[in-house]
């Protein structure tokens, strides 16, 4: 990963923490009362480097009003104390990647689906249990995603901060060809795409750039946080395009003009090349794709300019354990399997009673079968390449409620995809791909408020940024797993009452 | 069937066997001159018993004149003679079971249908080869069958004799709910089913007792050999019934009016007993079913008034090694997953990063599954009760030429049911099944001339019979996987070329 | 239908409710006030005949005290009197098959399955509104359908009360092949059969007599009111069997043993006449088979040995008009059809442009979708022969909720079973289809009690009966459809708020 | 259509038109003998304008050698003379967009894969029947096309001369997703795949544009005549995109590289103006897409730059009445639909038997399917304003040999694109939409030479160019519908024998 992260687009971004730092953050030093002090802690601030032994931080309200020595800082007026000897203290995560209002089946949304809202804050909730603070909801059915969001930020619910896309624009709902390779097979599912869409569907393919203008600010003013386009297929082993590069470039000149970030699901080397010329600020799991990441896009990405969310939760630690014992051993069974299928049977032998028939040769669709098999491989090895780059790199897990449990016999086919811990599993993931836990920390936090465009606001431990923070029971760069002993979380200045999460459990919770 | 069929399997037989040899074979070896004759070799006859070293068979045109000791008879004027010193010589075998005219898809049926009575001789003459000859067709297309039956017999055509059933009465055609739970979805589909049903459809459900008996005077119009009611579905796990008792007596009279015989697809224990009940001769594959054979099935077949076809070259040998590395392990597998299942995860262990649900309570449904996984267990031990009983044994393999080689990646999805090869794997099965040698022996030769009600002409080496034998170069009674070991195939008194066959390969032969 | 609809089993039934009459109601009319009295009324009491002008009714607590001309009847001590000059009263209704917990697809159960009490009490509730004073449900899921039952029989619920048989012996569940040709596809399908099987499925079909006679107790102990059996498939454009006629003896003198009735689904002649010689009591919509009813049926059924619910409300008046409307016309469509693809274009002229083929000869399968087709009429002339025999007759109309509204474009495509309006015009086309108004009233009242072996109870308006009535604006026997014009609904002696029913709507009501 | 058809190309053209006339021409005519005139004959030469009465042509071998007043020319010396006095002479049609190696199912492909070269000559022999010279064949099955036009080039056999593209490029197949929406079913599907895309496939999606470069000179090397690519989705109602911009400007560069035309199947306005921003040649059916042709791409069209072949047979004449009895009426359904629909029924009338729901907003689906239903009428508006610009108008039947008969209750679901007929009625499908007849005519043949890019060699009846003519007993030019009345086709220099063709029937004729 890139040493100078913030290289490039990094220069604005300085200079905009600078400024927080030197004028609200002053002026609310001065007006806000110390409520929180933690002492004593080992404090790694998100910035990378070293980290701070014996640190200590003040809090005033929702915000951090100090930092320092434990010695250095005054802490006896603060309201509430915390001793953090032999504790580690981050910033809270950002997880680049959720769908906290996203289900499975036409019965899932059937049960559920004036229970959005609530779901959702579950998930935020389950979320901030494991210390991630702001979650970036990038698909999902808009209207209680807004206002799940409304309720967490205006204090209402307790939860990770939401900021949300709604639909990926150009695609089609849950229930169309782009998920499911079949159009809606029922009213209710064309009523749920509809809920999903609210006309960014499909058929924007059809229009102009002048008309593809106005439909994007149609479509902001519904008061999404930023806006996800679907420039290739939701199939990563299929290289089609939503948008030409001109119809791109219309949308995202539109978002930009909202002062919001873009970002774009685009799983083909072409489509990256597309997204990164139309200036796309996030490419969503740049590693998943059908083929080998080309040299043309690393090369393109190693300028520094696009911020790569990683998806490692799903191809490393335990997961990449069960990909592997499902997948063909690469190379070897080719040989084998022709092997034992060219061994000529002695036609009155007693293995001949089954017939031995000749091979035929492999076709198109039989060498993409295998390719296909051969798909996690791809993607662990592109993401390798990746993290190699100076493309600045975040977590994004595709965490999602997925199947209700009532319904299913094994409800999680979403794998390592589990609210919260996918988050964990996913910075983890980092290490594994390759870099520090350092490193990792930076993506998981700085990075992430980079790619909120908050990094004035949050992502590291700094004076005067949101005091959202959590401290772990073991140190984690020594070993990254230690972010799994989560000791406490600190959301907008308060200690956050984990075991009273979810506090409304509809989706999980007591049935689970 | 005569109750006194087998009386010991043999009494009434061996009445109607004496009465061949006195009136018709003593005529014959008074005009025919001696064609062949083998001499010196051991010739195991089909009645079970001894069989009789150095012996020598004298033939006269298409029958057997004399059997003795090699020096007791006069084989001087012989035209041909083969020394059979360390041979083996049997009957032929039948196979009551099969169907040499029956592709598999659409595509196949579309490529050759108007070549279905050369591949159906094509199918009788690699039988041939194996010492196969006369083979039972109990489904298929009727016309290429009569064509193919009528130039066989007329010796327009080399091949193992065909006597065939045409349609499964009750059932649809290949292309019908009966055999792929949905309608024909295309006009070819339709007229294939029409090719193969000839009026005795599933309609024939909704006719009375006396419109069945004129629908089944009609069919046999046609020249069919034998009818074979489908008197439960094809599917065996599924219980459900095409006819009343009084439908299905109404059939097998009327069948037996003509002097033909009657067999039954019947996989559930109350089909069986209505199939008995009715009085009909034979019964397919009486093992398979989806649920263990009951007591008093097996009391009923234990009376001999049946013929029980069996399909064990589907579950013994190689065919039950396949069977055994595709099936869960029965008992055990249950124990281990729910234990792997039940095993709490600890929440902040690696392992929970993919979710662990609790299991559901098993519905009738997954048990229904469990036990169609363990259905190859539950059939082979059928068949090895079965083969304690009276019932009159012959071996029943489902031999066809299934998909056509150049349009499959790999054709033989009906494994153990390679034409002539899955007769021969059926008659050691019935070896593994708990069958002497000499037993399997009389089950291939004699019950199955029984079965075709033609035991009169055929299936032992008796004075007077049709000369159709197989002669081995190693003694099957020894070990019966000698019955590979074929030196000399005689068919209606003449020696088979078996290099030559077959003689017109269309499906199989070059391509493969 | 028969003029003496009693004859046979109506000797009994005579004595029986002569019985009841002497004693029971003697007995109460002694002890319970009058609580109501109905003066100057019509009264056609359902026993058929001549109705009684100016008469009046007596009722004490839940039942009929007395009945007479209104001079004759004493009601100054009746606690509330209703003036019925003008007015017309008749028992009430009762409805021989509804379905009141039977949604339609997996969304609108995962959405309601917890409330289906809730739904079936709803479902009981509008039949009333309409006069419908007992519905008999013939398929179901089985505890909520107890629960509102037991509810509705202790007064906890208003609603029309609840008989029910919960699953269909021998079907596989609503999600199953017997519905769907299909298997469930999903761990909720599976649950849901279950719910409504209990053990009853398929799998039934595997037993012998004597595990079915165990299997019916279990099933009998689980508090159902009548069983009935799935003798044929669901499709009744398929003439399978379920059971054998020694297996269908064996479930009938199970039920019979326990006092309660048997019926059967029997879409064929042949199950039909199976169903009469097991001894039945009933056959559900008797007319519904893929073919014309057969003479054999009819002589049977003229034996007035059993019941015929008729399932009219499907193809009289306004459905039938649907029906007419999209269905080929009868014979002539052939004719027409066949000159238009004959007539030969001219090569060389402008309607050559489209391709003119041949037509190939109809295929069974062509044959089968035209009678399927046709089936409607095929339906109705079969119901009109059937009213012409001694069979009892009473309506079935198969009303049920099906879709919910919310989840569908056009929810109904029950077409005409709507939950009580579906009861009216089901008694309504018995008219359209031959019977007098007196007769369809007979059929609609007194002959749905003897289908309930409640005929001493229920039925008819007799002293000592339950007092369940409905009383009309205008004579429903100078024209039945002022049935419509409900005036009050008597449930159990009480007069029905109609207005405030359903009292709790949660299928349809408010959202409707 | 254009006034001025061959500005912005048409100069080049005329110049190699010119230089034809002078060099090869004139060398020719003094080599050549006169091998056959026509005489008083109307000329109609292709080029628009006013026809020459009583006009002659000489030909000299495949040649003509010499136009003019009959009384002109000195015909003396020709071997054979056509009187054509009362005739009309046209240049010989070019159809731009059949697939004369194109079946329909999976059966049809089984039955006659080995057969396709001669299906594809029976398909051009049946063309010129019509009068139809030149077919383009814009996809199908690349070998047997290779050894049709082989065949029919060095005049081993007769037809219309066949130029073909072979696969579409970046579609993968006739029984992929890019037509079926499904992958292929089987291994024959795959393999018949293979046999169309030869390596040029979905899978060019992933290659950069250097990539691209090889893999278009790889194909071409496999004697393609020109190449079409499939730009947008075969399913016209989807916008997608194969290929990017810079993808598609390397693929248009490599043909154009190699003197071969390029042209796109491109059925968005997007696409449309993708491939005009490339340099593509030749757009197939610009006309068809799911939405109104937008004024920016008629602007662009209008420059005259491109070739547009358009549709018509498919949406004119007898087509034109079928869709409009199959589409419901424009505009006035909604309002009747909805007015019936809300028609509040009295739920005590007889109508309230069914159950009357309220009707759903329509959901974006509904009214996609709306828009999808309306299309024949947008794509045919769509024609009617590409005829008004300066785009090269050509014809485009998709004339197909489709289903075969012996497989089809009703093989021609393709309409009107039967061959040959499909071609004039697709010529007569212009005037309909708004050309002149003489208009009509160029397009069907001096345009249909621009797009073969052999404008100098064919596509008017001029000195030197190749002698293929149509002649007719009636004026087209006073009713373009006298092209039905072909009187003679002279195919290079050769009067065409056409009641002898198809010589050899093999997929249609006798059968048919």
């Amino acid at each position: 990963m890139a040493k100078s992260m913030i290289d490039g687009r990094g220069v604005a971004v300085a200079i905009c923490a600078t400024f927080v730092l030197l004028v609200p953050g002053a002026a609310m030093s001065q007006q806000e009362p110390c409520s929180l002090a933690v002492t004593g802690v080992t404090i790694i601030d998100g910035n990378g480097g070293r980290a701070l032994r014996n640190g200590a931080v003040k809090i005033g309200g929702e915000r951090i009003l100090e930092i320092g020595k434990t010695g250095d800082l005054d802490v006896r007026a603060c309201a509430e104390k915390i001793n953090g000897r032999g504790k580690y203290l981050t910033p809270g995560f950002v997880d680049t990647n959720v769908h906290v209002s996203m289900l499975s089946r036409q019965i899932d949304y059937a049960r559920y689906f004036d229970r959005l809202k609530e779901i959702a804050i579950e998930g935020a909730q389950i979320h901030l249990k494991y210390g991630v603070t702001t979650i970036r909801d990038s698909y999902g059915v808009l209207e209680p995603l807004r206002e799940a969001r409304d309720a967490i930020k205006s204090g209402e619910a307790v939860g990770a901060d939401i900021v949300f896309a709604g639909n990926i624009v150009g695609w089609g709902g849950h229930f169309s060809e782009t998920f499911r390779s079949r159009k809606p097979e029922s009213y209710f599912e064309e009523w749920v795409n509809d809920q999903i869409t609210h006309g960014t569907g499909h058929d924007l393919g059809w229009k102009s750039p002048e008309e593809l203008r106005q439909a994007m600010n149609d479509y902001m003013d519904l008061g999404v946080n930023f806006v996800k386009v679907g420039l290739s297929d939701h199939d990563h082993n299929m290289p089609r395009l939503t948008f030409s590069l001109r119809q791109l470039e219309a949308i995202v000149e539109t978002v930009h003009a909202r002062g919001l970030p873009v970002e774009v699901h685009a799983t083909s080397p072409e489509s990256m090349m597309m997204a990164m010329q139309a200036g796309v600020d996030l490419i969503q799991h740049p590693e998943v794709m059908g083929v080998p990441i080309t040299d043309e896009v690393l090369q393109e990405l190693d300028k520094g300019e696009t911020i790569c969310s990683l998806h490692g939760n799903n191809y490393t630690g335990k997961a990449w354990e069960m990909v592997k014992s499902e997948t063909p051993e690469k190379g070897d069974d080719d040989e084998k399997g022709k092997a034992e299928k060219k061994k000529k049977a002695d036609p009155y032998s007693r293995d001949a009673v089954l017939r031995d028939w000749p091979v035929p040769e492999p076709t198109t669709a039989a060498r993409q079968k295998e390719l296909k098999e051969k798909n996690p491989f791809t993607i662990r090895e592109n993401a390798e390449k990746i993290v190699e780059t100076n493309c600045i790199i975040t977590t994004a897990t595709d965490n999602a409620p997925g199947m209700s449990p009532e319904f299913s016999r094994t409800p999680n086919k979403w794998r390592a995809r589990q609210l919260g811990l996918g988050t964990i599993a996913s910075i983890e993931a980092l290490v594994e791909l390759g870099l520090t836990p350092d490193q990792a920390i930076v993506a998981a936090t700085k990075n992430g408020a980079i790619a909120l465009r908050r990094i004035d606001e949050l992502g590291t431990i700094e004076a005067g940024k949101q005091a959202d923070m959590v401290m772990f029971d073991k140190n984690p760069l020594k070993d990254i797993s230690n972010i799994r002993r989560v000791n406490a979380v600190i959301k907008k200045g308060k200690i956050v009452d984990r075991e009273a999460l979810p506090d409304n459990p509809v989706y999980f919770g007591p049935k689970n």
